[in-house]
């Protein structure tokens, strides 16, 4: 880190308004909820219905030339986004796709200064009161849609997203998400009445108190993102906070920082205008050789930490973290029952498509694929284990062998050591006699030089003594796995949920009264399951308002986006009563 | 402990039944269910509307000879309530009025032993669903109820609790805390609807999902009870995690055993009429010798934890347990601050009940008292500080004089090393000279052998350089606080709260302006602040389903009687979804 004082280079977009004659700051605020009120109802209804439903058209994807100049744009700047400090930090992001670096630099607080500024802006944000905060929450998410080709195009040169994924996955769906939490915590403060006259008989006499019930916020929140996946987790837990009146801390990826940058630019400006002071939100960039998260963590004045990465640090974090709430979201291995289906080859499609969307950097990848000795029963008949791995070999190479469409399902890997890990797994396969498919790169139609892969494919019978990874193997990777039948395969699945977690699990079956059975047995390992999946949609697809993401009940994370419990502890009730005359 | 198979005595109010015909087990659970959900739904309301609602009639008080004879019916018995062990303990449990024996003998397994019960039980008690279990925690609550008089002798002869404050106190209030708590967790369940059809369009083509919502328990609850008052918060933390499904250890203060022991007797009745496995609920008694609940709290198969107790081993446990959800409610110093009154003797009667209500052993019992340099404001001009103590004294000792009244207000105090304290602390005042007034016993009208006490008072001026205990002192003491004016009060006031934690906070005065003003700063502070209680109310009574009990914001503790976030984590989410026909 270095002395950043003289290089206080912002980009013209950080700094726009839109209003030539401003309104006053507070009343700003309330019009910032007014103007969003109705699209945060229509979120709170179908958080209850749980139906499908979006805040947020659809964003076209910018072309690939459109993108390197919205990241271009940032070529050189810094961005101030915390508390005043005098160090930064040119962080390491470099495109997966151009192999250039994004040469951008941030201020870079040290905990005690990100600390304080977050402790000196939470009496603002908390006497503030809910619909102000809310409507900041509103109105950010709205300006990162109106900005969605340029969070797009940052977002797939720092994680290695298509485009077409940065616009759905990092884009619109990450806000459904953000305003899926925004909406949980306004209905769990909203059940709260703000008063109440209260009246009772002792003995002989009748008491009337006068009650005030009002939300308060916990104190200083930390959201650790992910590198290659930093708005969808992120978002929730960061307007999570701001609207129950936490200051937050965001703690990006150091290899992965820009997306998140713009975004707490927005909630800071808006935060701003509302009249309300910006560091109650901070970004907060470290060094992969000094991270600050773990210290940020325990520091006895952060009382609310949300991580998503990896399992290790998210276990330590529930573990070693005393004095927070800690929401994880962290990863497992997922796995794949196939015993019968109605379509093999949409089957084998759908599955290739899952194994490649984003080159397996997504949580909820597939990973474990069983398949009985029997093979998989289809209408025509049974089809040999040996005919259905051949089957989904083919429909990844028909994916990869189609540049365009491989390039908007796989992207890039955000990182280089997930290529060599997945070469040097190939490599060992190779040796043992268990690679089915090596992660050949696909021919990216744009960029000749970018990280694309295709997945790895290892057939292992563990009867035989093959081993499985004992966790996530992160990057596209597949396991097919020999078992005897079904109910082994259930067996293995389930007892691999409770050791190493899952975030996603997946079940092909014909016969409805299994699927229930499964799902029982799912269900009993703490997992969620999706069956028979067969169609457009991305099998690995979760929807905000309607698909709890992460139950919470395995190894994968104690955060479920969005349950009740995901907001339910960052504010408590403070009580007033005086009695009064009757 | 001792070896106790060929013991087992119970006495015949243990195992009574109602009817004649028993319909089918699964049946009688719906009828539980059903026989109680208006009265459930009644609950749900009044969580909503906060305002005040009993779901109990009051309980009559037994004489003391009837009293006696409840509890004599206990002497010699064998209580197993847990999963088989050959352990049992007599647990030292010893009247605080007639000073004799309880000699009530109890299972007391194991840790590995009680673990290994609730994790028998749990398949069962998680899948008979909601409604099944919601209507076993009804039919509990019920049967307590109605036994009402039982319970309130034996809770008076364990706790040192009047007869009176045993009936509503540890009686129909606590039952009503109860099923504030089932209340809350079965609306909380509710608003997740069961199964939905769910439909979008993805590129060209429909997608149609069928998607079910089930909550899942999340494991071994432990619920460790206090001495001095311990259904009022063992009934919410037991209930709610029944009617989540997580099967439970109740862990009762070694001496003050016997009413947790027969209402977990009656709730493991209720369990096996309803065909569920009566380890359920299970008991687990310790001694003060050998203490389990440290190692119970941190096996990892527990996940939730309850605590009821002292602020040392509730912090401990927030910063020890690795692996549960931790809910402790603890002490605090409570502050009163008299600024102005209306009428000051009804205030200082008031005052006098509130210091003397069960001998200061409640956890909302007020402690520092601050009279400003000028007095206390009445419409008939100021009243100095020293004519206020007086008056203070004088309602005390009004109180005090009248053995009926005091009997009922006072009671006993449960423990001798809560007397030998207060002694030491009244010494060493006469020797500092900053005592007021003795802890003297009150002439008990049935028991002369009674702990009976009344509140001593000591006046500091911390500009003096008096000290002040640094947290709760337990008993019937108060502190009277020279302080310069109202704010320096408020001041003083609110930095204890910070430092020591509050559960209840107390102010006179008759600026309703001025009260809103320190309103808000008690909540900045992060405690609730009763004004003005002058009434035939007891100034620490918190009703259920309208006052929040502990905020969670302070040292007190961290969890709330009864917000959201109290039963939020308790359950989470199970989703299955299948792709259909359209």
């Amino acid at each position: 880190m270095t002395a950043c004082v003289d290089r206080m280079i912002r980009p013209p977009k950080q700094t726009r308004r839109r209003c030539s004659v401003a309104p006053r700051r507070q009343e700003r605020a309330f019009m910032f909820f007014e103007a969003h009120l109705q699209l945060l109802q229509a979120a709170a209804d179908a958080n209850r219905t749980r139906s499908a439903w979006t805040g947020y058209t659809s964003v076209t994807p910018p072309d690939s030339r459109q993108a390197e100049a919205f990241v271009g744009a940032y070529d050189g700047a810094t961005l101030n986004l915390s508390a005043p400090t005098q160090s930064c930090v040119t962080a390491d992001e470099v495109s997966p796709y151009t192999g250039k670096a994004l040469n951008v630099t941030y201020s870079a607080p040290s905990a005690e200064e990100a600390l304080e500024g977050a402790a000196q802006a939470a009496a603002a944000l908390r006497d503030a009161g809910v619909e102000q905060r809310v409507g900041v929450c509103l109105e950010a998410l709205h300006r990162i849609h109106h900005r969605g080709q340029e969070f797009a195009a940052i977002t797939s040169h720092t994680t290695g997203q298509s485009l077409n994924m940065a616009c759905s996955g990092s884009g619109t769906n990450a806000l459904d998400r953000g305003l899926e939490a925004v909406a949980m915590a306004w209905a769990a403060m909203n059940r709260v009445p703000g008063q109440v006259t209260w009246r009772q008989t002792f003995g002989k006499s009748d008491v009337t108190l006068r009650k005030r019930f009002r939300p308060r916020p916990l104190g200083t929140a930390l959201v650790v993102a992910c590198a290659s996946f930093p708005a969808w987790n992120a978002y929730p837990a960061i307007l999570a906070n701001l609207a129950t009146g936490n200051p937050v801390l965001v703690k990006p990826h150091p290899r992965s920082v820009l997306a998140t940058a713009v975004a707490v630019s927005i909630i800071r400006d808006v935060l701003a205008e509302a009249g309300l002071p910006s560091d109650a939100v901070q970004l907060v960039v470290d060094t992969v050789d000094e991270p600050i998260a773990a210290r940020l963590a325990t520091d006895p004045a952060t009382r609310i930490v949300d991580f998503t990465g990896s399992q290790a640090f998210g276990t330590w974090l529930e573990r070693n973290v005393e004095n927070a709430l800690v929401f994880t979201e962290t990863a497992g291995v997922n796995t794949v029952i196939l015993d019968s289906v109605r379509d093999l080859s949409a089957t084998m499609r759908t599955l290739a498509g899952g194994l490649s969307l984003f080159s397996g950097q997504m949580c909820t990848t597939p990973q474990n694929i069983y398949i009985p000795d029997a093979g998989v029963l289809t209408d025509d008949g049974p089809v040999s284990r040996d005919d259905v791995v051949a089957a989904l070999c083919a429909a990844i190479d028909d994916l990869a062998g189609a540049p365009r469409r491989a390039a908007a399902v796989c992207g890039a890997l955000q990182s280089e050591a997930t290529r060599q890990a997945l070469e040097a797994l190939a490599d060992r396969a190779d040796a043992d006699g268990t690679l089915v498919r090596r992660p050949a790169a696909y021919a990216h139609p744009e960029y000749p030089q970018a990280r694309a892969v295709t997945p790895l494919l290892v057939r292992v019978d563990p009867r035989r003594g093959d081993q499985l990874p004992a966790g996530e193997q992160f990057g596209p990777v597949a396991f097919v796995i020999d078992c005897a039948d079904r109910d082994s395969a259930v067996e293995h699945a389930t007892d691999s949920v409770r050791r190493h977690g899952a975030i996603s699990s997946y079940l092909y079956c014909t016969d409805d009264a299994a699927v229930d059975a499964i799902a029982d047995a799912y269900a009993d390992a703490g997992a969620s399951l999706s069956a028979n999946l067969v169609s457009s949609m991305p099998m690995q697809y979760a929807a905000a308002y309607s698909d709890y993401h992460v139950t919470g009940l395995n190894p994968a994370g104690n955060a479920t986006l969005t349950d009740e419990s995901f907001v339910a502890g960052r504010f408590r009730m403070v009580q007033d009563r005086r009695q009064v005359e009757g």
